[in-house]
């Protein structure tokens, strides 16, 4: 396939008030689709309308969803939430200048770094920022991340860090229900590190939270540096523009007020009623073309540029996430979704997109171009050739490559990546996950399906607590699986028994595992008697 | 869905000579299943022999596939090759212990970090090796990565390792063919940041390249520090116990031998003949079952381990590059392959688990699990309680959470995570792609795929060459694309023209676009005059 310039020319928007480009020539939105699509649209525009003034758009959960008002608090259905975010807004520019600049200090001078604890939204965003905008030039503090509940992770990033530098080193804790375990295991970890440092964890430690949350009241007790709010009109995975994002964005010398203004000067583009001038409209309406409405389609992310390579993981959160939903919002089972992956280009033309030419056709792709390569000087690689012409070479090669294999993609081109830009594609790609989830009739702001790992992991965590004291008590004895789910009540869990007594064997000192060689049934487990 | 216990024994496989266990419970090969894959197991079996002993095993390229024999040079067809391997080994270590000692210096010094330049396969390998195997107490270099020809990606690298760190950085330039543009590149943007500082690069760099290529004449001519061979018989995607991989991980001072030893024993087991005695066996049959051998479902790799969180990466490069392929090895038209995505639990269960359990039904899980959670004193985070044992309950939990809902999973578990389990992991798979692709008949050793893309951006370079120069002899007039196309003789070309005029006016001086807010027929191009 190959397009002729005339149906390029029509099927290429320009919004030229943010000098932005989506190129649909290779995902046509036909006139059938267009019929089809115009009243899923007027569905999902009223929707976006009512949200915005505060209707409860997350009804499972009966909460308002207000990621939008963080960028333009005027929007905002009370004065009261306005307020609230244009002071957090300023409080966190000042407390982050004071910590910059060595006016709020740790137990040594001025804070160097910071390490956030956090998982899920509460990472991946302020991951994405740092990613994305870090510049040798911008003097901030350097970030460190524990975003998850693994020992080893957490010791390693600590080394990274440096014993000798934990003094200068600022711990911000984040979550917004204040009870995630992951989080909390990372903070009483980060707080031993102090302890055995011989400092006190408190003079180095602040909290983002909801208030009243477990974690507000122990960092209150605990009297930490200071606590950002939370609030539960923000869900994790549109919280960037919270304090979860631009308290830390803030810290690494990030310009937060243009971050803020792509995003808000998006969503003035994003709530546009003519679906031909809305560049989300169109990104749904491509979505729902590309995978039916059903998701038969997975999307390939491939910006072209290091600094987005996270974007392909953040948008695996928000859209999955967000869409991936068993019921629609009539009680219908749907099991909707998109699947999302991607790293960047041209790197994963080394990689993966063999397969995207050849193989298994079961996707649709999202080029990212960002038309400003460098800002320095450039290299010139051959006679009047960059690096950066071979980055937008590939990227258009590839493009056609795959199409004319019949491998649609979607092409979105922003003039440049800084904190504006930023902003406004993270504002984009909510907008445009808030509109399809309503073209497809779900609920995009709850998570009901991570409850049901959570509740199992529980019971595991019980069944290790269980284990490990029935066997201590036992001592010097050794027990086949079956009888020690007796022993604990935990008959027709023997599987369960079993994994928690490989874990135990490889975790706890003396305890023991008979017979290496033997099928699971056949295994002894015990505490040695010492 | 709940597996009982017998069950869970039956299906339940225990490597017991290498301590390793793989857990088919959650995604059962039946006994009709069985009967269907054996033939097809035979065949991959004789197959794999053959290539082992040094058969053509990429007929399209008429080459050997020996990265078996990186590990068992015993194994290698003849006693040229054999000797090729151990001397390198040798050299490899007897360089790197000199760098890191300090009797191979750069121009101030000691060598503290090296920069590696190289993409696909030749940087995705020394990445993952270094993720994983990274450890403070591990005295050697610290690596830096130029993966791309992303200019401003490339700037942020050299600014996180400092101007004035450049004396004692090496450089290792991989390439196997020696003409990768991207590595090129990178290449030559490290050679200028060299010389701006004073420097003469010979004197930091070594190249790794098949012998005779344009980087290995580049390197004698320019008299770098040394060069390191690569053969075409290791594929770029199987490189990493080749040179490509052996040189940076000696470098960072990790034990290549133990990395090498884990998969040759490896190896060892999954040359058994008999089918469930054998891992990689059973992994392909597996996948083949979740995917109906035609690759309906994606395969989500969820280690459970900070550390491996770039293998799911790079499984997706060694999967989907080796089995998305078009035709099958008798010609017909197949379109193949598996989708690979994932990061590390748990924090992916704070992302898209979401979707997994409750959206499209349209993947398998892999479920990672090393045992032993980390090799310090565990803090406890509840009386009794390990922030590992909350890691290896959230495993379980998701995976039963998963399950109850239908949705299939592998669980492969490793006591420990170190150098040997490091290369006992990959040569799994490597096997497993091997068998996987012969069961599904096609060619796991070529990608002839990215050509395409390959020869598509070579035309869009040279557009960017001919309207730059064309533009230049015309400076001060002002072109419509289609006027363009046509004196540069690219009529019908008007999209690639397009493009490449709106990249060339974010970055080529007093390159200009009249008319923002026109479409793209209407805007004009040129250069102005000065």
């Amino acid at each position: 396939m190959k397009t002729n310039w005339k149906e390029f020319v029509k099927s290429y928007h320009n919004f030229a008030e943010v000098n932005v480009n989506l190129d649909l020539s290779h995902l046509i939105l036909d006139n059938e689709f267009l019929q089809k699509i115009t009243p899923l649209w007027e569905r999902s525009y009223s929707h976006m309308i009512a949200l915005e003034k505060g209707e409860v758009g997350n009804p499972d959960e009966n909460r308002m969803v207000g990621h939008y008002w963080l960028r333009n608090p005027e929007l905002a259905p009370d004065s009261e939430i306005k307020t609230e975010i244009v002071s957090t807004i300023k409080d966190i520019n000042d407390f982050s200048s004071k910590v910059i600049s060595g006016e709020i200090q740790g137990s040594s001078g001025a804070f160097k770094n910071f390490l956030l604890v956090g998982i899920g939204g509460s990472a991946l965003g302020p991951q994405l920022v740092d990613k994305a905008l870090w510049n040798a030039e911008i003097k901030g503090l350097n970030p460190f991340f524990f975003d998850n509940t693994d020992p080893d992770g957490m010791q390693a990033t600590l080394d990274r860090i440096g014993r000798e530098n934990l003094p200068q080193t600022l711990v911000v804790v984040i979550s917004k229900s204040g009870g995630t375990k992951e989080t909390r295991n990372g903070m009483l970890v980060a707080q031993k590190a102090y302890e055995d440092a011989g400092l006190l964890f408190s003079d180095h430690a602040v909290a983002v939270t909801s208030e009243g949350s477990q974690l507000f009241n122990y960092a209150s007790e605990n009297k930490w540096i200071t606590t950002f709010p939370m609030w539960d009109w923000v869900g994790g995975r549109t919280s960037v523009m919270s304090t979860v994002g631009l308290l830390p964005a803030a810290l690494q010398g990030f310009d937060i007020q243009d971050f803020l203004k792509g995003a808000k000067e998006c969503d003035n583009l994003t709530r546009i009623e003519d679906f031909s001038s809305n560049p989300a409209a169109l990104l749904a309406a491509a979505w729902y073309k590309a995978g039916n409405g059903i998701g038969e389609k997975a999307m390939v992310v491939l910006p072209y540029k290091d600094r987005l390579e996270l974007f392909s993981k953040y948008l695996q959160q928000l859209v999955m996430e967000s869409l991936g939903k068993e019921h629609d919002l009539d009680g219908n089972v749907v099991e909707q979704g998109i699947t999302v992956y991607g790293n960047k280009g041209s790197t994963d033309q080394h990689a993966y997109v063999q397969q995207l030419r050849d193989g298994v056709h079961n996707f649709f792709v999202t080029f990212i171009e960002i038309l400003k390569s460098e800002d320095g000087e450039p290299v010139f690689v051959e006679e009047n050739i960059t690096s950066g012409d071979y980055l937008a070479g590939f990227l258009q090669g590839t493009r056609s490559a795959l199409f004319e294999k019949d491998r649609e993609s979607i092409t979105l081109t922003l003039p440049c990546l800084n904190a504006y830009y930023l902003g406004f594609l993270i504002a984009l790609y909510e907008r445009v996950v808030g509109i399809y989830a309503i073209m497809v009739n779900v609920n995009a702001y709850h998570q009901p399906g991570v409850e049901a790992g959570k509740k199992a992991a529980g019971i595991v965590i019980e069944c290790i607590e269980n284990v490990d004291k029935a066997l201590k008590e036992k001592k010097g004895e050794l027990f086949h699986v079956e009888q020690l789910a007796e022993l604990i009540g935990r008959q027709g869990d023997e599987e369960m028994v079993y994994r928690v007594c490989l874990h135990l064997s490889a975790n706890r000192d003396s305890f023991v595992k008979q017979g290496d060689s033997l099928a699971p049934d056949k295994i002894q487990f015990g505490f040695q008697s010492v």
